[in-house]
């Protein structure tokens, strides 16, 4: 595939000029499918490029459909009665998934209707029917998932990955997480080039395990290629740093990262409240204070940066929070969305591909096969 | 040494009954010995029964030191020329730190001088000199650094640890991190019987990495003869959660944990200011919210829960921020006089000695090595 034919080639396939498939799996999160369907009405609303094809039992979802009218002939409903609970285990769910509306949403992407799929299902169950599924990316061994966390940056976020699909991960997954995370960076949040950090406990080059040394040399050699800017080893307190815009690191340092970032918000959220509780005089001025605290929640909301990317497969797979409500799912669609329109999938699969070849050629040439399309 | 004799063994030995002497290395920090003195005098207003020990180059240190009314009649000085920087690696602080205050300040903990000693110091370089010159404590094989993350316990804080002694941890040293660290609480904070979780990337017992497993198996086994209870696995959203004291974790996830902590408080902070910075009628409603945020930053100052301490050697160590002001040292100093009063380090020589014996004849015995003197 030559990097032109990448640009956004799924358009025809969906027989819809300018329109864009979403997967949807009605199921699965903590609120139910009322939630989901809310969530998709909230995105077709604003967006009139957006269609779905929404997966769950036919008559509850198509009940929820009819009673929202921004769904009104957008919306391909596809019957699957099962449902993956957030206590199923992974292994269980591989072999007997069939027939769940997980399965159904993954399906829809397998066969070319969508290119992207959401649920608020159970992630493990989530990642291990991708994988089996869609399967990975050529010259990807790990797949990864990616998350959004409010930063600095103009954009307000950077890229975190990996945040959970592995407990563990070599040199090489660690190179191929920067490739990933970058491609996405560029995609999904328009970075033309995105600059990557390594997660270490400290910034000095002999710091930190043997894997991430070696990843060092391998992220500073294949920067050129890869299209990314290395900045070096990152610390915990850089993770919402104006210097960096893609972290990198293993999947069990990722996940207990994003669960400390998410704890200590919440934390000092609930201290703000209790502060501004405190007397009617703190009252007083909390209500003076509602326009700065509103946009103040407008930058942490944790709604807003709703949808941990699953890369690394043919295939992609937007997982919101369990507990996301209408706002959440909306925002996880809207990621989607722009994946979709952007050829995300096409693009990586292209610049994976194109940097084992330098590798095996020359690692400092470069092309620019998933950069934004210039025309 | 039997239970008993562990009670506050150190004081006769001050020459001072009811006094307590702190080491105190006044330099390597940020701010200079200015701050590190400034905060002694603090300690010293405040505490009429603490003594000092303070380790720099003599002129320097005694003109501080002459400056603070405070500190008249309870402070000696010890001269050491040379300067441990934040630039020095430890391996070479281990050949050429002789002469240093650092090196000084461990010393007279060392010769039973002090029990306790205070820096604002080199991180590495301090616990590296700390091993080689105070030596673990038996039965310990990996020492580790213990922090105060802020919590919605009633007394106000979790200990987590370890946060970055050593980036890898055996199962065993998890165990031994738990002992140690339910020995801290006990003796730092006051809490009986201390709740102990492992940190992980799920709740769930099958998840995590092999090591994580094992060390399920021995916190559940040891928790009787350790004298604290255990809770199981928990995710970095527990880290101030009220259902466990104690947060158990590998040097590197805990470094990860603590730094990332404490970017997103300052993130969130951050934002705070400029939502109240946004027109007049924020930074009116911000006046009158002055208190609210006073009671907000009180809560989660990190110069509040300033110093590190490291656990399992022959002596305790208390390691401030490098960045503390006289606030953050006096914090690091008081904590550091609680852990000296408690007898805490031959209590927790005595625990580890038990706890050991218990695993020898049976792990189900216990016996109150270190908990709260009943007289």
């Amino acid at each position: 595939m030559t990097p032109e034919s990448a640009v956004d080639p799924e358009a025809p396939a969906n027989g819809h000029s300018g329109r864009v498939v979403i997967s949807v799996d009605a199921m699965g999160g903590d609120r139910g499918p009322a939630a989901v369907i809310a969530g998709m009405a909230l995105s077709a609303a604003r967006n009139p490029e957006i269609e779905f094809i929404v997966h769950g039992p036919e008559a509850m979802v198509s009940e929820l459909v009819g009673r929202r009218p921004a769904l009104s002939g957008r919306c391909t409903i596809r019957d699957a009665a099962g449902v993956v609970t957030m206590e199923d285990k992974p292994s269980q769910v591989m072999r007997h998934g069939e027939g769940t509306s997980m399965w159904s949403a993954i399906e829809s992407v397998r066969a070319g209707e969508a290119t992207v799929a959401v649920s608020c299902g159970n992630t493990g169950a989530l990642m291990a029917l991708s994988v089996i599924r869609l399967r990975r990316l050529p010259g990807i061994n790990r797949p990864a998932i990616a998350c959004l966390w409010p930063s600095r940056n103009p954009g307000g976020f950077n890229v975190m990955l990996d945040v959970g699909a592995d407990i563990r991960a070599e040199a090489t997954d660690l190179l191929q997480y920067a490739m990933m995370g970058a491609s996405y960076a560029r995609n999904g949040l328009g970075i033309a080039r995105p600059r990557v950090g390594l997660l270490n406990v400290g910034t000095e080059e002999h710091k930190g395990r043997a894997e991430l040394k070696q990843a060092h040399e391998l992220l500073e050699a294949s920067a050129g290629a890869g299209n990314f800017a290395y900045v070096g080893f990152v610390e915990g307190s850089d993770l919402p740093s104006e210097r960096v815009d893609v972290i990198v690191t293993d999947g069990f340092t990722g996940n207990i990262a994003l669960k400390t970032g998410e704890g200590t918000a919440r934390l000092v959220g609930d201290f703000l409240r209790e502060a501004f509780n405190h007397g009617i005089l703190s009252r007083f001025a909390a209500l003076l204070a509602l326009g700065s605290l509103r946009r103040l929640r407008g930058r942490i909301d944790p709604r807003r940066v709703n949808g941990g990317v699953f890369l690394g497969l043919n295939g992609t797979i937007v997982k919101s929070h369990g507990s996301a409500d209408e706002t959440g799912v909306s925002a996880a669609i809207k990621l989607a969305f722009r994946l979709a329109r952007s050829g995300f999938r096409d693009r990586l699969a292209a610049r994976v591909a194109s940097v084992l070849q330098a590798g095996q050629d020359d690692a400092g040439k470069s092309n620019e096969a998933d950069g934004n399309p210039t025309a």
